[in-house]
């Protein structure tokens, strides 16, 4: 796993908001609470949410993409779905009321594991953000009910790899991104043979490689929040 | 697995056609081959398979959805991109030239399970185009590598169960898209933690649970080609 | 006139579904019964009627057109209009209260004469549709006045042709839409001048040959209700 | 009919342009010859004519519309396309080259009446932008056959109207638009029932009752174009 | 400076309605006032003004451009944005109660200057827009505070010039538009160096021959208000 | 004038890349240079420079804005004009071949005076970009002429102000954002009165204010240049 670096309240009006870098991977997540459901819950008093995820137009080490191109392309809306839904599982919705929390996940840079970074930066930015809605009342608890976090594993050239930067990513064989809890459960997971074909047990393999640097992430934020720092690396 | 029922050349005009029905769910995927290439394998002669899913506007029994919702949604994105990626997995792209396969798979009736659905009908459709464009001297050969099938898997009420119905998949606390080679390769998993947080355990036996149906889907197909059948049904 | 093929109740969850067939042409039409009205009848406590007329990409022997052109098409607007007006000419909306209507009609194979079957077919879906809504109590009665049905008429190397299949169409001189009610009144007209340049004689003769198949799909539909059969073939 | 008036190059930019009025209704009508053919003209050395039609946002006595609104509804598009058929049907498209004429149709003021405006508005200036390239030596001779006008007619409380304003046109139990050649040959004819269903016989009472204004008109026009007028009225 | 025509109630169903013309420039400026307030104005009982500016496809002399590219142009939606900020400026909006004022500044014929055109044409249409809604009873009074009048300065080959046709335009050093009150207060100012840079002393030399041009246009526009002339030229 | 900060390099893949921050104002501008010209320069061997500036959805202390919003707005299409224009004026874009520079300036944190501080990290950006080109061979040499500067001046609760924050912004009578070069020559001059009207005089006053911090904000970017430092606060 390469090196990570979080930082916390990074813009000082978003009320969560954390850029978390993962080697030369940095993404700013900045969270806030808007009144209003998405039309399925009408009715309910549950709330609900969601994250965008946009790579800014020179971010990667490729060509310049245009921002529209990044609004509407299949590839950011795949991975805003996916970071919204391993943030659904793990908080309590219903605490929430009739209101949205909107994640915005904005990729500065980009060397590989922008969707992972994403979930961790956001994960933590929606930790302040709920910490400060209850210190100000205006929810009765942090609605988090378990820690979570992301990682990218795949094989290239044959070898396992965790946490690929862009360049294996390019040649990876097999990618995957976990999306696990403080209790070894699964959120997300999402397996895609690129150039070779696999079977299970390869599987298996790479989610108990990915699990090690979960639980790393996972115990660096819980010292980072414990210790109340701005800044932590690992 | 509910009932199956595949009618092969749906539409006299596409190339490769097959309407694909799984339960109540019915999509068409129709198939073609165009000059061209997207940017990335410019300069090579490489070729490409893109999937377009969409969802007619009254083909659910929820409320009717806008076209436009429909062509922008994160969800159809999210369903082409899989398609794609699970076709170009069991496809010799160098044999196409710089060409470009289309699939449009249209959701004409909506009861679960439509991108699994879409994923095995486009299979067929490719699968036909190949054979008549080998048949009129623009291929040399079937560049399928692989037979593949798609199903989807998870746990209603804690019971393990396949090929979910839209109500089950409404009530779902886990739910999984599998897609398999011949060889009982994966091509694709998407697992998704909905209401409830399971183990690895708990995957593996889903994996196992969807293979057995791929395996009858693929046995199917097989069975559909080698007679020349225009309509299967299991 | 070519082989005509209804199927009623096509798409399950559709509350009008009607699966229309003239020739190879096929179009999928369901209606729905949405609250709401448009701006113009705000304050009143009339409905409204309006249809979105779409070809799927490869329905046609032609190129694969793109959705987002089909959606934005003049062609498609003014195929959309046509229908609504049709429609609209023999319903009393009064009845309908502050609703609005809302026909999709995909075109699953498009050889000809795709906006009469169109017509032809959303007609017979919000028949169903409006005997449904009256069985649920939720209309009083059916707001038909009169039946309607639609046929193309042309000219082709100097012949009078009904029902024009995409290659004769391709070849009109002239090409016109009727739509007519079983009372043999006009409820639209369209008449084009392709390739020649005709009087209003033959305008005539052209109505008076297409009435002759209107007549005959007209008695059809009815024969389909009176009998309730799911599908007729003439 | 109402009051015509006919300003030719009204605007000194454009090659042909004509402010053509009716009653109170003003269009203005720029033409312009580009490079390029739409793609089923690919291949030949054909050209082609297009319109666009556009209300201004406070034309008419109704509400302001939106430019986005009438830049994508279905009422500019098929007036455009009736617009684009109507001059097609008697230009000779082979003798443009490959090129395609290009005529904005911009509604200054609408009293209805606003699409027989266009028509003929467009016909002048393409009139004047063919003279006007083949003095320029680009065009060999003015590719036009034959002169056409159009005009609307209708009933109203039960009698029978021409050249509709607004308030009868909102009153109109049956609206029609009818495009003629000088030689009494129907180009278009849009027949359209919106609130009471008539024979045929009405539509040719209608016909030659239409067909005495666009013959005062085409010869008001022949008039302006032999006399080399800048203004005309009637 | 060039020859100014301004006609006042151009258009007979826009409350305020001017077309002003400089030079060849002519711009048609409607002026409407509607139910509705921006959302940064929610809860306050006070109004807006907002300008659309936009130039007809073949206005200028130029090569056509597209409805769609003026529409959602930079240039367009940077002068719209100067025409809103000056009209506010002397409008005192509390006046207006929860309303908007929305004129719409349609360019006819396009030689330079044609956003000092709309600024002029739009001050006229409000003012006539706002003594209607006067004498309707639906304003107390007319809230413009003071005359404004606008007008371009610029240096072309090392001279300066006021009130710059599209040529000069083209070839100017420095390009000024100037926005000032009757008072010769400042209200919006717009210094651009093209192609050659110069000190402040030169920008209040072009401010002061400006002025020359500002005060002539309000002076005129006092007189075509106060003798209530329907057209006035200069 | 609040505190400055620059930090030169920020992204590791863009050519040139400069977080540039005026007091809690960041903005990152990352620039790159592409083959291609906009077509006014066709036919030509000349270059161009476009500017592209967008604000975080929850970069400021209001509400958040989606991005699609800030696409589109007019309020980021003036603002990116402003900031190519004033690249412009200082590049000899003879030097740069059939070539355009994008820069991207991406407001991750916005307190007032965002366009000023994107036109300074512009330049920034831009300066290495070119001198990274000349070092790599692509560019003779450093196009830039002139080193230029932006600052906003205003006047709040009658004081002039400069550099003003969000909160001195919304309370300003009047709101001047002024682009000088180091020999004090004018390249952009915006001047908004707000809220009350003042004369000639005062913007006078303006513009030697700004000139002030201009002065400093070059002097400091030609030691961060000359000492090359990656980092330098004033």
């Amino acid at each position: 796993m390469r090196k990570i670096k979080i930082v916390r309240n990074y813009n000082k009006f978003a009320l969560g908001s954390c850029l978390f870098c993962m080697g030369d991977t940095q993404v700013l997540c900045n969270a806030t609470m808007q009144q209003g459901q998405p039309p399925h819950l009408k009715g309910t008093n549950s709330g609900w949410i969601t994250a965008e995820y946009f790579m800014l137009p020179q971010a990667s080490s490729q060509q310049r993409s245009s921002r529209q191109q990044q609004l509407t392309s299949g590839r950011s809306k795949e991975i805003s779905r996916i970071i919204g839904r391993s943030l659904r599982a793990v908080v309590n919705l219903d605490l929430l009321g009739p209101n949205t929390v909107v994640v915005d996940c904005d990729v500065l840079q980009a060397d590989g594991g922008t969707r992972t970074a994403a979930i961790n930066g956001s994960f933590v930015a929606i930790y302040d953000l709920f910490q400060r809605l209850v210190s100000e009342g205006k929810l009765t608890q942090n609605p988090i009910t378990k820690f979570i976090a992301s990682i990218s594993v795949g094989v290239v050239n044959g070898k396992k790899v965790v946490d690929l930067s862009q360049k294996e990513d390019n040649n990876a064989e097999v990618d995957t991104t976990i999306v696990m809890t403080e209790n070894k459960e699964l959120v997300e997971l999402q397996f895609t043979a690129e150039k070779k074909l696999y079977d299970i047990k390869l599987l298996n393999e790479l989610i108990l490689l990915g699990w090690k640097s979960i639980k790393k992430i996972i115990r660096l934020e819980k010292k980072m929040f414990n210790l109340d720092k701005s800044v932590i690396t690992l």
